[in-house]
This record gives C-alpha cells, structure tokens and sequence, in this order.
C-alpha cells in the first residue's frame, strides 16, 4: 500500500493545495520511531514533538464503553495544548485495571519529562492486542530511546504506529493561504476493529506550522473528522482505542484567524488530507483489496443506519470483493436496517438503487436485466472502487460511507493470529 | 451435516419426548420434493399437505421492510387455518413487482387447486436468489408434479427446500400426553443471510397430528420461536423471506386443551424440537464447522444489544474460527454495544466474563494468565461448541444466543457465487 494522495475520485483536491513528500513534517515538528520490544520484531514506540512558538491543539478519542488506559489517560490532559504525542503499538492497554492506568501515566510522565514539558502536555495513545499487561519498563526505555532518536521526517513514526496494516499512511500537504505557505501533515494506522464513531479513528496525528486558536482548531476538526473518518468502516467494529490528535505549533510564523478566507482554505486542506487517510485505512482494511462507497439519500431518520448497515454486511462486502454486483443484498441490507429504523412494513419498498450511475432498481422493481446489462455491469464492478447509490424517498438528507470487502484475508489474519 | 438431536448440550430432551426417525412425519401429512428446473440442478418445489380432520395453524414471518412476494401473499392466507404449505428453492422471488406477485398467487393458486383446497389455505414460501424473475411456468409445473408424488415422509421435501445449505435439517418426535402419543416434525432450512428477527426463521413447516385450537398453537409458536429461531445468528442478516408454519392436523385422534398439563408438555417438545433446528442451521452457518452460545446477563436494556454485538462482531466469529480464546474481542463488543445502548462511560468496565466456565475478566480486569491457564483454555476452545458469559452489573436480565464462526468457507460461498 502506497499513500494515494488525490488518486482516489472520492477526494477533491483543493486547488490551493500541493502535496509534498508524504513523509515531511511542518516546521517546529520531529518525530520518532524505535523498537522497544512490546512487538516480537519491528518499531513499536513512536514520539512527536512540536517545538514551534505555539500550542494550540484539539483531540478526538473512541465513543466506546470500554476505553483503553492510553484514552482514559490523554482525556485528563490539556487537549487545547499539547506539545507532543507518543503511540506505542503491540499492545492497547486494555482491561488491565490500575496497573494498565499506572503504566499510561508512567509512559506520559517519561515523555514529558524527556521532553522537558509537563505530563499534561504530552498526549498518548496505544493499539494492539487487549486484555494483556503493557511491558512498563520495556515502553519507559522506547519512551527515553525515542525522545533522543527525534528529527526531521515521520518515517520511522509511522512504521512505529502500524500493528495489522500492510503499509503506512501518511501526507503532507502544502497550503496556500493569504500571507504565504504552511504545512499540514498527518500520520494515521488502522486496518481492523475499524468503525470509528462520532470523530475518532484507531489513531492518526496532524500537525500543521500554522498559528490559529485551539478553538477554531477544535471546529476544523470536527468538520474535517465528519466527512473523513466517522464515514468510514472495515468490519462495523467500534475500537477501544481510537485516538485522533491536531496539533498546531505556529512555527510557520501566520496566522489563521477565525472566520477569516484562510481558516477556510486551512478547513478544506484538512478535509482533503484527513479523507485521503481515512480512504487509505479502508484500503488497507485487514485482507481487503477494494473499497466501495455507498451513499444513501432519503429521511434523515433512515440515511445513516441504511448505510451502515449496507457498509457492513458481510454479504455486501464478500460481493465486492468477488467483483460480483449483487444488487439483491444490497436491498436485503436496506430492508433490514428500515425496519429496524421503525419503518413502516408494506408491499411497496419504492427504492432506486444505482451501481457505478447505472440504474439496476427502480421503485424498488429490478430492471430487466438482459445479459448485455449484466456483462456492462460486471465490468463495470470490476475496478478497485465501486459506488454505490440508494435513493428513498421522502427526505432529502444523505449519508456516505466507505467500506473495504471481506475476503480471505480478513479471516486469515482474524482467525490464525491473536489480534 | 447430520442431525444433531439431542447431542447438542444446550438442547434438553424432556423426558415424555423421544426421538423417531427424522424423516417421518405425523399422522394425517404427506410430503414431496420434485426437480422443477429453477435451480441448475436438484430439487427445488417441495409441497406438504395436511389431511386431518382439523385445521388449525400458526405462522411468522420476516420483519423485514423488503419482504418477498411469496411472504406478502402467504401474510393474507387463512394463517390460522392453512392445509398446506409449498416451498420452491433457487430465487426468492424479491424485488420484481407485480409480476413477482402474480407468480406467487399463480403457485399458491396451482397448489390449491392440485391438492382440491381454497388458495387461502396454502401458505407458501421461496428462498434463494434476490431481484431476478422466478420462472412461473416451471414452478407451476412443479407444483402440479409434486402434488401428485406425495408421500409418507419429508425426505425429497427437505432436499427440495434447501440452497446454501450443506444438508437437510429435520427432525421428528413422539410426544406423550395423558391420553397417548403424538407426533411433533419439522422442516428446517437456511445458512446464510440468517438473523432471524422476532419470531420467524428463513424456512422452517412444524406438523403435529395433535387436535389443538389455532390460539393455543400461536401461543405455543411464540413460546418455542422465542427460545429457538430468535435465538440464533449466523451473519446478522435478516432475510426478506423468513417464514415459519406450523401445522396440527387432529388425525392422531388426541386433543390438547388450552392451560392443561399436556399444553405444557406439547410445547416443551416443541421448544425442543425447534431449538434442535436453530442450533442445526446455525452449526450449517455458511462455511461454519463451530457454534459459540454467549449468555449476557445483566440490565435489560443491555443483555440484547451486548449478546448480539458479540455474536455477530466478525472479529469474535473469526477467533472462533480460529479456536483462538480472544477475550478481548469480547469485551471489545460489548463496549461498543453498551456505548450505543446509552450506556455512561467512566474509568471502570466493571464486567465478568466465562470461557467454557473459566473466569478471565473479573470486574474488567483480566486475570492473571499464566502458561498454565492459557494452555487450558486454548484446549477448552477446541470442541465444536464454545461458551461464553458476560455478566454486567446493575440487572437480571438475561439474553441467550447461538452463532457460528467465520471462516474461509464464508468468504468463498458469498465471493464466489451469487446467492
């Protein structure tokens, strides 16, 4: 996997954005990567500082009843001021009671202090196997390693967040603003236990050298998260962990004031970016090799869980991996989901259903599907990205959702190693 | 797949029960199964006919908003009073309109007619492929063929109403009452697109030749549906052409009166009759070759959701599989599921869970496993059965349900045909 950059039809470039090596960071930013030995093999510690005049920052963290040590640790820090961020793989610290809480603070306080800031400065987070000790001393000693390993580029710390992902995911964009250039990149992993709900996702970092307020931060986030990583999923699981950190630390020497032209080029460049991460974790969703997109326009009430529940059907997605248009499931995945909704059973189910702007259902009748339309529509599945378009009326809201297949990968990897 | 009868450990036998050969039915029923030429090859039209002195029924359906046209006509037959029952495999006759509709009215039509009963005494059914037409002339062919071979056992008609499945599910049962002896049968089929939600199951007929009021039978339905086909999962999805019957004839001469010691006796045979079923088609879940049960227990508002993230998180399914004791993906569900329920988050996941009776997580906290500990429990999940329980604080509520594993075989029969 290779970062996709604009290659994928789903993500608009803006025309005031040029992307630069996917592995820059933003000025005043150093990153690291080390192996400390919580993974059998490979950089499993990663640290980022932000050194600029600034510390303007905003955060994102699992809707889940159940929360890792690492997000019930980084939710009690300055989330409107971080100056770092370590992510440590191998291991989510989950389900380990006060010693996995011991060991989140101990990691936070070496970072801080290897740093030379303060414990509440210091964001953190972890992805791996759950319901396992954490290794103290051995994350302590990748925590002293890394804050003395950091410089210039984020190779190494993206290696060092992946656990099931075949390949890093990592951008940087340049942005265009009135007085000049900054810098927005991000770092993200995730392939499985991946349906981040309300802004969150497994973990990604953004760093930006512009200076702007922690609050209109805080808004950029949330409108650049909702049409990013609260739309995507790989297999509808909610993770324990999910973490998403903003950092902004003025290096860049401009500002963005609040509702100003520039805070909307900076919100669009972060739209961009963060839905090209979020497009790359679906990509790289455990065993998949395609990714569709359903989007469903109809009641307020019925959009979203109609296309979650499309999104997250195994009969959906081991059709779009076997590049099989079965239109039929995709009805029987709606039909579901509405009546769960509360809507109401009767003989008509007047739907439209489109599969790559091809026109398959009509008032919820199947078109005649002579085999020059079927061998069309074949092809026309075949590709690495298939769209699909469910219209219901009686409303005019819309969502949309990305979603990888299912495949033999996926249970592979699920069923013969412990995740 | 053979039949499980009473092997199954999560199946009592109730001591005025035993077991006949499964292919038998009760008196006063003849069956068949005939080769009409909607499926590429085997027999696909199963017709049963009840000719006892009564007449008294019960019947469920799919609560799905997309149901199938043979589900719509069925739902306006005499569903108290049905004779008959014809079953056609190979396409479900989904999503083609009024043709689909006038398709199904000509077959319950033709039943009719063939076997000198009104239309609205035959309830019918299909199952198989959605949005294509089902070829009305040779199911009308079919019907006529069948009406005509049948005879004094289920065998061609539970071959003739499979599709995915592996092999036939079916069993028969002679029940003691204080008069005498009657007999209890049913028909099952399904493995895939299965979640059957609030009283119905992808195809399922029951016949009794005891005499007993359409009331007392819906009663008893609700009880057995309740403990059986709603208590099953094999991929979470609900099927648009669920439909169960359940047929008594009279002709064994004996009566059972409602609130009496043999109402209570007849229906628990048949909660164990149908729990025999469920537990076959979640054990023929596509691709599957093992069954979890996970028991929840704790507040009402909770044990539903949490047992059936759980059962049907394809991480869980997947470690199954894989024979893999994955606590984690346990408790990672049942985050998600309490979060979605309202449940409030705090610092404390205060949850117990049971592997095969092993205490792992006491009040969130995972248990010390030592070398030991794990090497037994790795063993303890190697049968085909593996029990779970989750115990939440607050509640006694209780949920109870039965799923299959994901494995490669999934991934293929959904990839690789269209189904």
């Amino acid at each position: 996997v290779t970062l996709a950059g604009f290659s994928s039809r789903w993500v608009e470039q803006p025309a005031h954005v040029t992307e630069l090596d996917p592995v820059a960071l933003p000025e005043g930013f150093r990153a690291a990567g080390v192996a400390a030995g919580i993974k059998p093999d490979g950089l499993d510690v990663a640290l980022l500082q932000s050194t600029g005049p600034a510390a303007a920052s905003a955060a994102r963290f699992t809707t889940s009843a159940l929360r890792g040590a690492p997000v019930i640790v980084s939710q009690d820090a300055r989330l409107d001021a971080l100056r770092a961020v370590l992510v440590s793989s191998g291991n989510a610290n989950v389900a380990d009671g006060a010693r996995g809480l011991e060991t989140a603070r101990a990691a936070q306080g070496e970072a801080a202090r290897a740093l030379g800031l303060r414990p509440e400065e210091v964001g953190i987070a972890a992805t791996g196997v759950i319901g396992r000790e954490l290794p103290r001393a051995r994350l302590l000693a990748g925590v002293a390693e890394a804050a003395s390993a950091l410089g210039a580029d984020a190779e190494a710390f993206c290696d060092a967040i992946m656990t099931t992902d075949r390949g890093p995911k990592r951008a940087c964009l340049e942005v265009s603003l009135a007085g000049g250039r900054v810098r927005l990149a991000g770092q993200a992993k995730g392939a499985g236990m991946m349906a981040p709900a309300f802004s969150a996702t497994l973990i990604c970092v953004v760093e930006s050298d512009v200076r702007v307020d922690a609050g209109t931060l805080d808004r950029l986030l949330d409108g650049a998260t909702r049409r990013s990583f609260d739309r995507i999923t790989v297999d509808g699981q909610l993770s324990t962990s999910d973490t998403l950190f903003l950092l902004a630390g003025g290096a860049s020497g401009l500002s963005v004031e609040p509702g100003s032209e520039d805070e909307r080029r900076l919100g669009a460049a972060l739209i961009a970016l963060m839905r090209t991460l979020a497009l790359e974790v679906v990509r790289d969703g455990e065993g998949a090799h395609r990714v569709g997109r359903i989007v469903v326009r109809g009641p307020d009430r019925l959009v979203e869980p109609v296309a979650r529940a499309v999104a997250d059907s195994p009969l959906v997605k081991t059709a779009l991996h076997g590049a099989d248009p079965n239109f039929g499931r995709i009805l029987q995945a709606a039909g579901q989901a509405m009546a769960a909704a509360g809507e109401r059973i009767d003989a008509s189910f007047p739907v439209d259903l489109r599969i790559e702007g091809r026109p398959l259902v009509r008032a919820g009748v199947v078109t005649d599907l002579d085999p020059d339309v079927l061998a069309d529509l074949e092809q026309a599945v075949s590709g690495v990205e298939v769209d699909y378009e469910l219209d219901i009326p009686g409303g005019a809201a819309e969502a949309e959702l990305f979603f990888s297949d299912l495949g033999h990968g996926y249970v592979s990897l699920n069923a013969e190693y412990t995740t």
